[in-house]
């Protein structure tokens, strides 16, 4: 029996409202006992490292970390450990390693470098007995069952709801009890999102007519404008790239005209100044400017538009619009005809070193 | 008296090996003294906020702190400061702001929150009045003289070596040493990068042709890779985008086929292994492979290959591959009958807040 393509992409995006459930629900205690180890232990850095879809989460950590606990956040160079053997000096740190499958060959080995070098270490994986879980001090799961797409897209939400109850737990304060509000509140509000299949369709067709994209946002947002050109090009084999608004205009704007799409997140917030700019630089320019938001002013600026975040803490946007931007990566991998369940040439396992 | 289009950014490029040399002469004292301060302030952190092509620059600052200093290095996420009032725990850390005009206000913003939050803040700048040098404790200039291109050239090589300096000053040890060593020779290094047109002029050439570009990289020369990238982009309207070799295998592969032109950077060091196993799927994925390296696999793999690293410290590789990366940026943009000094749409100083 041939199995219907892309079928396990679709019903893999479906699952997150069930999976971010659990997470929240059942890493909850994991996830108290670490953010009173943080703060027991004074830890005053964290560094997280991780490859591809899951580095892309790691973004959205490092800002929720910053945001709400008020500690520096790194993105590891995983090559340091694995490529040129240096031994950070990460006593009082935690390095929080993320990996679907938990076995990254250069996340697990800068997880065992961090150990070895004093810091207190952390997985975020979907695998409770890979070598990531093993070389770590504390493990969150990320309880998504298994992933059988090759395109991360449960397990990206999942990541993202781990990272999000560690800062909330980790912060105490305002600032982290709005995270861990938002988080009980994202499964009935993500289901909305992957319910709707109108947005995601329309902006399938439009991206099937152009010869390359853009995806931009600002703060928050920036992680999901990262991860969803990503999805595009992995899984539906678009020219697609995600950029901050605020980098964009400031140099590759000059390379925009006529053929390039331009996806534009602009969750409520005050990223939305960069956003709105970009948008009315890029449709000078003849781009077509696709705006996921309810800010009239960027609604005006675009081509089409509608939106994914609305009601949502802007801390928390990427979960939606990543959501929405997987199930614009799998209709227009459909329209063209492609398999997001196997693109071309890549494997599940992300096997760096 | 009109004026040959793109004649400022052809002579900063060939100006890059005075500017150097004048950095690593003028500026060793202040490197030193800084050094010597962030060792026996016991600094245990360093973070680097920046914009655009000196984000690129950062980035290698990045990697020479980690590998030379042991200390784990953050790039900064500035909107954390500038967006959403975010005052970072950074006591003990140092935050080096980099920017050519000292004027970026997001970056100058993000300085005085981390000075006001205790931190050791250091200016890397081309503008010794200006807001960013007056924000921070310690200034290191990159001596480049007024840059009248939009396109970043020399000032991203100053900032380069002020970090090179900083890092190896900064670390004492072999390591550090090394650094401090390479940085001697970079300038009679770079003399030969900068006069050699024939590898750039050949790459310009066959990029033209493309319909799109992925600039790759791993370790080291990685920044130089994102940093070319945006050249193309910015001065030769290009649709490129810099990338990890590590990363691009594992995802972004997926829509590589004919019309992609890889430009593929290898110096000998131990990234090499993804940067070849990536030429080797590009190719057989239809993509016009372009290496610059020596090495004899890679070199096998390629439509065409030259080399502008031999000789340099891998630690030291940006220098030379962003300085053939901005000829091939020059050369692109005068066949296709752009001007590099004033591409479409951008202005010199990053504004962003």
């Amino acid at each position: 029996m041939r199995t219907e393509p892309g079928r396990w992409m679709r019903a893999e995006i479906a699952e997150q409202p069930d999976v971010v459930a659990r997470v929240v629900e059942r890493e909850a205690r994991t996830a108290a006992r670490l953010g009173e180890q943080l703060r027991r232990r004074g830890v005053a850095l964290a560094v997280l490292a991780a490859r591809g879809s899951s580095d892309h989460a790691a973004a959205v950590g490092k800002y929720l970390i910053e945001w709400a606990c008020a500690i520096p956040a790194a993105l590891a160079a995983p090559s340091m450990a694995t490529l040129y053997g240096t031994r950070l000096r990460l006593r009082g740190a935690a390095v929080i390693g993320v990996s679907q499958s938990g076995r990254s060959p250069d996340v697990v080995e800068y997880l065992r470098m961090a150990r070895r070098a004093g810091a207190l270490t952390v997985a975020v994986t979907n695998e409770s007995r890979s070598p990531l879980a093993r070389a770590a001090d504390e493990t969150l799961l990320c309880r998504a069952g298994r992933e059988r797409s090759v395109a991360a897209t449960k397990t990206f939400a999942a990541q993202v709801a781990a990272l999000a109850l560690i800062a909330g737990e980790w912060a105490r304060g305002p600032r982290g009890g709005s995270v861990l509000r938002g988080l009980r509140r994202a499964p009935a509000r993500l289901s909305r999102v992957v319910r709707r299949g109108k947005c995601s369709g329309e902006l399938a067709r439009r991206l099937a007519a152009a010869e390359r994209c853009i995806v931009l946002a600002r703060g928050f947002a920036y992680p999901a404008a990262l991860e969803t050109g990503l999805k595009l090009k992995e899984s539906a084999a678009l020219a697609a790239e995600g950029a901050s608004a605020a980098d964009y205009l400031h140099g590759p704007i000059a390379a925009a005209g006529p053929g390039l799409a331009a996806l534009m997140f602009g969750p409520r917030g005050p990223g939305l100044t960069s956003v709105r700019s970009a948008a009315v630089k890029l449709r000078a320019a003849g781009a077509e400017v696709l705006a996921v938001t309810a800010d009239p002013a960027l609604r005006a600026a675009a081509d089409y538009c509608c939106d994914a975040a609305a009601g949502w803490p802007e801390p928390l946007s990427a979960l939606p619009l990543a959501a929405l931007g997987q199930m614009t990566a799998y209709e227009l991998a459909r329209l063209k005809g492609l398999d997001p369940d196997h693109p071309a040439g890549l494997r599940k396992v992300t096997e760096t070193w």
